[in-house]
Parts: structure tokens; C-alpha cells; sequence
């Protein structure tokens, strides 16, 4: 058995996030396939592994015991700690990053990733919730531009986690709906990252959570 | 001079969580009012305090000087730390609070927030955004009531930060458009917070964003 579990499916850029930071650590490490389409977070059994039903859950087969941990941003923390990479040195840095992390959440992830999800799998048209996630997107978005200016990482003066989390999503801007074209900052970042030793797609890490007829449906 | 100042406006709930986490303590602290209806956050001025142009911030005048700190989650958390009350007491617990930090940041504050702001203050209808937000609000607060199933508080068996993060937004359910009735075990943890010594309404903590003319309007 490897050292750590990751229950994901590669749709999501939650999971990304932990599978990129496992991969780029070289951490010991195995998939465990969630079929979210056909709504497996959403039964019983997933919800007593997890109650927010949600991926990734990151299991970490210790000498003491199982460690189970959910939310991304939580287990990146974790395992910069665990791995002693990507993580910060001092107390501002470690307070730095933690604020990047939980912008992250609730502004990029939580926005930009639920309108990937209307527009890429539930297919919406440019409906009413849709134009309104799009427009707070590109307002975070805006946010990490101004960010970035002058500086090539997020959080320190090399990467860390609080990269990892905010790039996972903004992979997929076709299917966010967005373009980077007056973002020269955050388009460069991208490429800053994508560079690291190790790094992969999400599509090359994790299987996908859709079943054999959802997908050549 | 107090030992903390806290930027702030007591419509902010994320604003809101820090206040009360600073009272509940007994910590020496005074807000400075941010006139967030009149645009200060999107200003230059208030972009370089914090460039994420969002309340609360904090500045903790220490000794060795200044250190600032944003985003809701990561100030509780360094007050808790600094302050010796309501943080973790062991590993488990510290990835526990922090998960669930992140699951307000993203499911409550970040919806239940949202959703509140297009009723309370844009004054919205039933649109399609709002009734969007509406459903992803109740499905988080459900989360919250399965989670209070046998126990009394969020993450741990005594109040936390995590705690003081979750109820911010959830003392004003007029505002936001939902009602507990369904949800008994949510309405029994707000009220355990609500007996703590020292708990008060935001109004009573911190000075209105709102201009005298938005306020007699």
C-alpha cells in the first residue's frame, strides 16, 4: 500500500491541487477513483468518510495510525509540513500563504471551479447565476494580476502550496470561460509553475469520476 | 493606542467573526471604521493595506512591530495562537479547525455571505442568482446540521475559532432568507455560542460601513 490515499477523479481541481503537491514532492502515493457523476459523494457511505461530500479526502497510512484530512487547503498545509516542501519558514510567511489559500477557496476554487462546472458539465447558456459567477471570477482574477505584479510567486519568493491551490483551476480557462489576454502577469505564473520538475495535467495524475457511458455519451 | 486594530464595518460577518473573537477574549482592541457601501475597499489607499480590497484587517502592534494579517480564517487562527483560547490543542484538531474554516470560507461565509449582500443590500428579487445561491446555501447549512448530530460544537468538544468563523453570517437568517426550522441541531450550537461570556451582536461591536445618507436613504 502507498503512504498516502487520495480519494479525487481528475475533473477536480480540488484534488488536483493535493495530487500536483504529492507529485511534485515525489511523495509515495495512490488514486482512489470517486465517481461524482453518477453521485457517489453524495451517498451515505461517502459521507461517513466525509461530510461535506466533497474530494479530495487524503488518507495518510501512518506508524500511529490512519490520518484522514479534507479541503485542499487543509491538506496542502499538511503535507508541505509532513514532506518539508513548499511550505513556509516563518510565522508571517505561514500566515501569508494561509490567507492565499483561503482566498483561494472562497474566491477562485469557489467561484471560477462552480462556474467551470455550469458551463463545462451542466452545459448552462450564459444564464443569470452564470454571468454573475463570471463577473466575480474575473474580479479575482483581476486580484492575482495586481498580485503578481513585480513578484513571480504568490506567497514567498518561491513556491508554495499557496500556488498550487490557485493554479489548479485557471488550467482549464476554455472551460472556465475566461481568457488571460490582459493578464500577462497570471499567464506568466502559470507557465512558472507548469515548469516545475514533475508537474502534470490533472487528466495525466487522476482518473476521471465519469462512468464509461457518461463519457461517450 | 489599543494592542490590536482591526479594519472592519459591522455589516461585514467575515469582519464580524474577528470582533467577536477579540471580545469573547477580553483582548484589548478598537475597530477602525472601513466605509465599504461608499467604495473605500476598491480604493488605492485601502488596495495597499490589503490588496485583496476586503475586511476584516488586522494590525497587531507588537513589540517587534507592526504585523498585518487578512482574510478572516488566518486572523482567528493567529489570534487563537497568540491568545492561548478557542485554537487546537492537538495535530487532529489543528487540520480539523482548519478544514472547517475552509468550508465556511468557501460554503458559508462565501454563499450565505453572498446571497445576504444581493437581498439585504442590492435589494435582488428572485433571480436566477439568487436562487442559485439560495440552493448551494441550504445544501452548506445542512452540511452543518449533519455535523452537529450528537455534538455540541464544530471541531473539537469546546468552542473553537471554528465555531465563532461559521456563525458569523448565521445570526442574520432574515437577512440572508433562510430559516432553521428544519434545522434544530444548527439552532441549538448558535445559541450555545450565543450564551458564551461576552458575546454580543456585530452592531454592538463595530461602527456601520454605511454613510449617514446611505443609512437615512
Amino acid at each position: 500500500m502507498a503512504e498516502y490515499t487520495l480519494y479525487c477523479f481528475s475533473e477536480s481541481g480540488n484534488a488536483y491541487k493535493v495530487a500536483l503537491m504529492l507529485e511534485l514532492c515525489k511523495a509515495d502515493w495512490e488514486p482512489v477513483r470517486v465517481a461524482f457523476f453518477s453521485g457517489e459523494t453524495r451517498k451515505e457511505a461517502f459521507r461517513g468518510l466525509n461530510v461535506m461530500g466533497e474530494v479530495p479526502v487524503l488518507v495518510h497510512h501512518r506508524q500511529d495510525g490512519d490520518f484522514t484530512i479534507t479541503q485542499s487547503g487543509a491538506i496542502l498545509t499538511y503535507l508541505a509540513r509532513r514532506l518539508g516542501k513548499f511550505g513556509p519558514d516563518t510565522e508571517a510567511e505561514e500566515f501569508e500563504v494561509m490567507r492565499w489559500l483561503l482566498f483561494d477557496s472562497q474566491k477562485i476554487s469557489g467561484q471560477a471551479g462552480v462556474l467551470r462546472f455550469l458551463r463545462r458539465f451542466l452545459k448552462k447558456g450564459e444564464s443569470e447565476d452564470v454571468t454573475f459567477l463570471h463577473a466575480r471570477t474575473v474580479s479575482a482574477l483581476n486580484i492575482l494580476e495586481a498580485r503578481l505584479t513585480g513578484r513571480d510567486w504568490i506567497a514567498a519568493d518561491r513556491p508554495t502550496i499557496a500556488d498550487f491551490a490557485l493554479c489548479a483551476y485557471l488550467y482549464w480557462p476554455e472551460q472556465i470561460g475566461v481568457d488571460y489576454a490582459t493578464l500577462p502577469n497570471l499567464s506568466a505564473w502559470l507557465e512558472r509553475i507548469r515548469a516545475l520538475p514533475g508537474w502534470s495535467r490533472s487528466e495525466d495524475l487522476m482518473p476521471s469520476g465519469m462512468d464509461e457511458q457518461t463519457l461517450t455519451a
